[in-house]
């Protein structure tokens, strides 16, 4: 029932450019959002999502669906959903520190790369599973796995060349459920439009926090 | 406010063989439990840390703090805070349900890789934020930002050619906090112990979903 671990070791100094390279690549990920409408082939989106799901997760559930949307139709109802329900956030149920935090974004609740971006990955987290006797079994830590999965989403996404953007519309989940014929034990999680960005697509000049902002070490 | 994004784009065909690439990678990624008490440097988990903190997160809060802890006796102290919880959560907390998932994985309240393992890193989500003149300030979706980026954690300490085991000790993050002397706006998500698996490690002989479990396309 237990198997030998593979493990392949690289020499410390190996160990350390990978190290250093791997960051160097991630530290250029950027959130983009501005979609060229130029198509990507489905068999990549196929690899970012198999990549997702080599993901942890808690008691191995693999508690997530990603649900792939490349219909123009399709995209276009989604659009209508969230944009219907980020203007009630936007406007009334995100209140004014929120939006003031979102200021240096420009973000609106207009998204026309929910329409152009040739793909959207729906990421549902299952709350509960179903044995073969259609009885319901808990699962645990669903959130934070698909979480996880997520962030390997985003870095396979980068790691092809390829931009998105974390997108996690308040109230919008329902409709986006039924929309897309989920069951009731998914909820949505986010949502990561894939695609090239465009030409001129420009992001906020943010910094990202020194080493010694986010990391304490007792040695 | 706003700057040009820079993107590396690659050929289609070379964009293909990186999503496989990064794939068949992460694909040999385990969550291991049997670790060598051999050391790692210290620069290696820095990139690995500053590559967690490359993460996208809800409004750019960053709302991260990684603690690492690589001396002996601080070590020891947290296995044992650990394991007096786990010992509780195993025997009464969590359930026969919970138990039972648990089994494949011949996981126990017993957790020596906690003093073995060169680093363990606890990861504290911040719950909400301090501005200059010490008044709270609401952070959003830390939760979710903080799993993503221990998603990208995880990434990283692969890419090296070291292990982990993502660890979510239910109950002990008080005891934790207070050890590492964190503030009150912190609270722990999960701890993944890093380092070279041991010779003889094995690991449950599990199975991934298949594409077609955790996908669904609208083409
Ligand atoms: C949120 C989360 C919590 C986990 N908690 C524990 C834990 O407390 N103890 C443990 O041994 N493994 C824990 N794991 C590891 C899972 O058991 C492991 O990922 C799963 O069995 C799949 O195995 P793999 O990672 O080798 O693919 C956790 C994983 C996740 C994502
Ligand atoms: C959980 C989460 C939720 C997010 N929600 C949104 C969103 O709804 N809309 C949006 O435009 N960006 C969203 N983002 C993206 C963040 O604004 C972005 O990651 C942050 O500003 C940092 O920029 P960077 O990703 O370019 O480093 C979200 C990110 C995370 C992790």
């Amino acid at each position: 029932e237990h198997i030998p671990f593979i493990h392949e070791r690289y020499s410390v100094d190996k160990m350390q450019q990978r190290a250093e390279d791997f960051y160097s690549l991630m530290n250029k990920r950027r959130t983009v959002r501005s979609f060229s409408d130029e198509d990507v082939p489905f068999d990549v989106i196929k690899e970012i999502i198999r990549t997702a799901g080599t993901a942890p997760s808690g008691a191995h559930k693999q508690p997530w669906t990603f649900v792939v949307v490349h219909n123009k139709e399709t995209k276009k109802r989604v659009r209508e959903i969230v944009e219907k329900e980020e203007e009630i956030n936007y406007t009334r149920r995100m209140g004014s520190a929120w939006v003031d935090a979102l200021k240096p974004l420009k973000t609106t609740f207009i998204k026309p790369y929910l329409e152009t971006a040739p793909y959207i990955v729906l990421v549902f987290k299952q709350v509960f599973g179903l044995d073969s006797e259609g009885s319901r079994q808990r699962f645990y830590y669903q959130e934070i796995s698909c979480s996880v999965a997520c962030g390997l989403l985003i870095t396979a996404i980068h790691y092809a060349g390829l931009v998105t953007v974390t997108h996690t519309p308040l109230n919008a989940g329902g409709a986006l459920r039924d929309l897309l014929g989920r069951p009731a034990n998914e909820k949505l999680l986010m949502m990561l439009p894939i695609g090239y960005p465009t030409i001129d697509a420009t992001v906020p000049d943010l910094e990202r926090k020194p080493l010694n902002h986010i990391m304490v070490a007792e040695m």
